[in-house]
């Protein structure tokens, strides 16, 4: 081990037997953690190659349980996201993928921090089980062609381990990490193509433009290295996307889009990763035809069916999805309005995420229980024209201080000047 | 913790109130080992600058017990080397300057890996105590104005623990970490003022003259921000220091040069040091007066003398200073003669360094027992024409192998063209 750290230390390229040994090693205990952690700065500071990036994500992967599907379930393909504010894709995704012919067995994570999570959102609506066994997994994947769950506690135990030191050690924010970190518990899912969006901007991980594109190539070059056909996309997330942030709040809002209504980013998002999905998994031939199928799958409510059915699968009740209406409402609902008139001209996505955390809506530490009903449901868009007084956003909370009141506020910056909207999708990348 | 490790992953300067909240929470063990390893790992690859290695070193200092001296002892000047082989300088320098005049309580260490240790060759003489309590060292320093003896374990334990930790870390090879350790143990000893011998070329772990000259600076710099005077001599450490390599081989060497005869480059060193010491200690206005009265202890007795009496006191048996011949004598002495006819390029100080630990007479691992009569006598010294058949050296053994006596041999460089020696003392710095 030693020599391992002093060859990353030295700016050596790690082999695949030494990057084996130490992911073997650390998992059984024999490398204590101080070992790890002083390689783990080295990589830090010093990078990884993709080579080494491919190798550490497969080491990963083989460190516990890797899951395998029957053929008859054809091409598995599966959309994973960084992280973003109001990023409620993969409820609307998965139905449309699955309406489209395709298979996705998602395996999706809990909010931490002032990103929200896809299980805590499903949550929402009661019964939604997201702890499915490998049978129960297979069972619902042949009746819905989708499943939305957790991963189970065999899937890469290594990258656990190594996640929770690099969390002590300031080790977290390096690229090479987060991709093989992201890749390994995706490859051990046993998928064959993998759609990524890396979210870029103020309220994500990456907030400059060439980080995340080096993630995104990181990432693909980890799966193409692995034998998963690869596409990632970055998109932008200074501003929420769509309207609502928090969790029944989201669901309601992706209802809306699977009957063709709700806003037009959180659509078009859904539209793009749908589409480089059919791709990927030989459902459609080009780009623009998947996207066109996949809009259908949005206006004749076959995207909608096919989320009312894989929430029967998972033991939801349905009849919150067939009347949102039935969502518990916060008690209380408060207005943000405009203090002066002009352009919108930024919504600070990881202010307003921060706030619903503070409302209950989502958590700083692993574990802790969530309120579902509470969050902050947009009115405006960025660009957007305003008049003193305007509706801006509602708040829907369980009691609230004017301090986070003043927060969500100030999220909100109003300049004289007109402003332009930023593209949503900011880079494409295949290899 | 996280903030201070981030801080210097990213380039920080640490203050001293954050590199003091590191030491003592490492030290209390409020702060785990695999933290401090990120933090090591960080230094290591990012560096420190003067003020941060000497907020390290202080911090250090104050982590366990600082010895005191009475002041009737005048100003107390210590000499520390980074470590050599046939490093015999120390049992001839003490006593140099104890004969001019000079207070030095000397706290030595132990041979580990192809360096020897004072401690380990003062052991060879029957009964020598290295392991005197503080009243003891108190009262030694006020008869023989000299002790050579070993560290209390409750000097700068922060120090003992880290070194620890970059043993099997990989990062033990860190100019302002391997300066901070050596400071603080100096610092905590009480001292006025330190002349550094700083090792460099192949048998050093400095292998560099910039790098030597670097860690030179780095001591200098927390000496005086500590409020000591300081100088570092940068010494050649190509070839071996005199002729015999190996523990009563050394100090039989050693009171030949304390009686007026001995190598050269050992005498001339001595004086040098001896010289910047007595500079420090204001027992001489010039160098060239101070070496000159240095040179005189060694001609006229004085120098012995002190020797005899530091033995005394520590409990030695005076007998063996006396009379060296009767030093136990190694039951085999084998010879290694020239191959060839040409001039004598090079003596490989590290391959005979590691050829008397194989021996038995050194430790790769703390703690091993040694052998204090096993070694290596040179004949010749680098640049001497040699004619084949010449005796290059005695090897003193209890049994040896054939590959053992090759790779002595091989250390061995003969040329055809002519060689210049390398000069012994290659650089001064002072601040």
């Amino acid at each position: 081990m030693l020599e391992i750290i002093a060859k990353k230390r030295d700016h050596g390229e790690l082999t695949a037997d030494e990057i084996n040994d130490f992911i073997e090693g650390y998992t059984s205990g024999r490398i204590p953690d101080y070992q790890a952690s002083a390689l783990l700065m080295s990589i830090y500071l010093n990078g990884m190659n993709f080579n080494e990036a491919s190798h550490l994500a497969m080491a990963m992967r083989d460190s516990g349980e890797r899951l395998n599907w029957p053929a008859e379930l054809g091409p598995l393909i599966d959309k994973h996201s960084t992280g973003g504010v109001g990023d409620k894709i993969s409820l609307i995704l998965a139905p449309v993928v699955a309406a489209c012919g395709l298979t996705d067995p998602m395996i999706a994570g809990r909010g931490l921090g002032h990103t929200g999570g896809t299980l805590d959102k499903l949550e929402s609506i009661p019964g939604f089980r997201v702890d499915l066994t490998a049978t129960e997994l297979h069972a619902a994947l042949l009746k819905s062609k989708i499943v939305i769950n957790g991963a189970t506690g065999s899937l890469a135990p290594a990258d656990k381990k190594l996640y929770a030191l690099r969390d002590v050690t300031g080790t977290v924010a390096s690229i090479p990490l987060i991709a093989s970190s992201i890749m390994s518990k995706k490859l051990a899912a046993g998928i064959n193509g993998l759609v990524m969006d890396v979210k870029c901007g103020q309220g994500a991980f990456m907030k400059q433009l060439p980080a995340a594109q080096e993630l995104a190539r990181t990432l693909v070059r980890i799966g193409q290295n692995a034998g998963v056909k690869m596409t990632a996309v970055i998109t932008n997330m200074d501003a929420p996307l769509g309207l609502a942030i928090g969790n029944s709040l989201e669901v309601k809002e992706a209802l809306a889009v699977l009957h063709g209504q709700g806003p037009k980013d959180i659509r078009q998002l859904t539209l793009a990763l749908a589409a480089h999905m059919l791709v990927l998994g030989n459902k459609a031939k080009t780009f623009k035809q998947a996207y066109q199928r996949a809009g259908q799958t949005l206006n004749d409510g076959s995207a909608f069916a096919a989320f009312r059915q894989m929430v029967t699968v998972q033991g939801g009740d349905t009849r919150y999805v067939d009347r949102p209406e039935l969502f518990p409402v916060s008690q209380q609902q408060v207005t943000i309005t405009a203090a002066k008139s002009g352009y919108l001209a930024a919504i600070d996505s990881y202010q307003l995420g921060m706030a619903v955390v503070k409302m209950g809506g989502g958590r700083l530490i692993k574990g802790t229980p969530i309120k579902h009903q509470v969050g902050i449901v947009l009115a405006k868009k960025v660009s957007t024209a305003i008049q003193k007084g305007d509706l801006l956003a509602t708040v829907h909370c369980e009691g609230i201080d004017d301090d986070l009141l003043i927060e969500i506020q100030n999220a909100f910056q109003i300049t004289a000047a007109p402003v332009t909207a930023e593209p949503l999708i900011l880079d494409t990348i295949n290899s």
